[in-house]
């Protein structure tokens, strides 16, 4: 038994691996895999527009806003926002708090100006900024929900005169959010919603065609709205397991049930962090992330016997970032609380063993 | 038992689909599944090596070229060709053999001048132009060796003076094939490679760094080489069902043995269309397919009672596309003689009893 904790391509629900396997061998009594049936047929066009209902009913999705899947995760998101938001000479303003906001900014140079209107780049980005001016002059501020390598997370969204485009990959499912904060939200499947190969995007209507530039089809979001997330063949296996992972979180409870237990794990776990005086967290308590835990020994010498303590218990993926160290545990919608319990008691028993 | 004769997402070999069920509850062993490990886990990397090491195998890649796994389909590198080999004001020549050339020349529009050499399209495409001349100060020359819709191949390539960029999307790996004869190869994997959501690309590294524009890192071939298709979390599962898939064609005896298979199913099929008067085929015969196989009925009462006829044999995916009409038989790699011969007895005893 693996307890998986790591940060993506992260854990999937047990029981939706079980479908999604009978799926590429028999997929709804077709006779033929998920992998080889075309993606105009009626059984495939039924999972898309399921997926497409799930993420509209799960995350309370506003009229006016399109639900797409589309292909070359957050990545691509990161230069498809300028391309279709920033007109030439424009400007856009962003909240640099990790190297994906980084990332992301850069794409944006390509297209236009970029305001960093705030920054937490000094401290190795520990904490949130919260202190920041939106610029009304702005064609949207991009903001990170969640940062993945650093362990930190937006607790609040804020109403903005401008679009918020968010970068929501990390943490999107894991709590209740008002999407009407925002004008663009987008997400790589790989943490909380599927597999590896398919990014979610939900978009305001009325944001679009305010950039004269010619943009290619397939990177073109209006485009993509016209097609229904099918303008050309989409990744249709990825966006089965994301249905049936997006079944698997109603039948939790949706958001808000899954929230409640994402609370109660990050709470055991970084209760732990503090009272053992063999590791502390690395993050401003109020910005901790309710996703990805980081923390380090206080011991240097540890560390190595740390993970390999918990590699023989089956604890897997909780070795941190290269440019941050010491330890991540990614504590997803589909992680047991039970595998956080492990976490612990391993973590108690290491104190035991080193006093 | 079904016969998958569907244009794409098609047919994949049946152990494939056994062995990429098996990766989905247990990816070698390693208690986890293919898709919720990490995609930089010495087991993924191991996987995307191996995919790199079999397409360079069984297609004879020769030195200078680099092998990507990309996303977002053929679709998205009818953008990606300008975008990275067409500088501004620049010329691209492009052969216009169906809509999907035309997809491809409309977005090289949007990045310099488009000069079409040779169409087909008065014909709705029914050969492959063969007349024309490459312009020497073109960037490059694109074509489309096979047209899923139409059922036409291109039969020979050609030596050239500029770079050849070609869509090889639904033959790719279907017969021999000179890569040194192209500056850029690119095929999405959904016929005769893997399931849809990766994308193969084959490129020339020399014919890079000619554009000065702005490419974002995505979309850029340099930034992708650099990264080893890894810049960003890449489609896990496409790829590992694709190098499963590159395996079990190796064991055939590779892309050689592939082509006498192929061929020969192709020339029973369209023995039997030439030879049944109830039907014909609709493309010149010496630019036939041997992926896709279109065919019409003579008496247009027959179309629907074949169609019928053909569902109850378990025969699926020969409606032809809806610019065509008709039937397509497509016939990949992954389809067996005996589904070819099931088709065939269809056709004969549906003569019969049309007596």
């Amino acid at each position: 038994m693996k307890h998986n904790f790591g940060a993506g391509p992260g854990i999937l629900p047990h029981e939706v691996l079980k479908q999604a396997a009978e799926g590429v061998l028999n997929f709804n009594g077709t006779g033929l895999s998920i992998l080889e049936i075309s993606h105009r047929s009626a059984e495939f066009e039924s999972v898309l527009n399921e997926a497409v209902s799930l993420v509209k009913e799960l995350f309370n999705v506003p009229e006016g806003y399109s639900v797409l899947f589309m292909q070359g995760g957050a990545s691509s998101q990161f230069a498809l926002a300028p391309y279709n938001l920033l007109p030439d000479g424009g400007k856009a303003a962003y909240v640099e708090t990790g190297v994906w906001a980084n990332k992301a900014l850069k794409e944006a140079k390509l297209f236009g100006q970029v305001e960093i209107v705030a920054t937490a780049k000094e401290s190795n980005y520990t904490y949130i900024p919260k202190d920041f001016t939106i610029p009304k002059d702005a064609a949207y501020i991009h903001i990170t929900s969640n940062n993945t390598i650093y362990g930190t997370q937006m607790k609040e969204f804020f109403k903005s005169p401008i679009p918020v485009v968010c970068d929501m990959s990390s943490d999107i499912f894991s709590r209740k959010v008002d999407v009407s904060d925002f004008g663009l939200i987008y997400a790589g499947a790989q943490k909380n919603m599927g597999p590896a190969g398919v990014t979610l995007v939900i978009i305001k209507n009325d944001i679009l065609g305010k950039v004269d530039r010619k943009i290619p089809s397939m990177f073109n979001y209006q485009v993509q709205i016209e097609g229904g997330s099918m303008y050309n063949t989409p990744p249709c296996f990825a966006i089965y397991v994301s249905m049936l992972t997006l079944r698997w979180l109603k039948a939790k409870g949706g958001v808000a049930g899954i929230e409640q237990e994402n609370d109660a794990k990050a709470k055991a776990l970084y209760t732990e962090i503090d009272r053992n005086p063999l590791f502390k967290g690395v993050c401003a308590v109020e910005d901790r992330s309710h996703m990805n835990v980081c923390f380090v020994v206080e011991n240097p010498e540890h560390e190595k016997p740390f993970l390999k303590y918990c590699d023989e218990k089956g604890i897997v993926g909780i070795k941190g970032h290269r440019s941050v160290g010491g330890f991540r545990a990614s504590i997803y919608n589909a992680l047991p609380i039970t595998s956080v319990h492990v976490l612990i008691d391993a973590m108690q028993e290491f104190q035991e063993n080193n006093k």
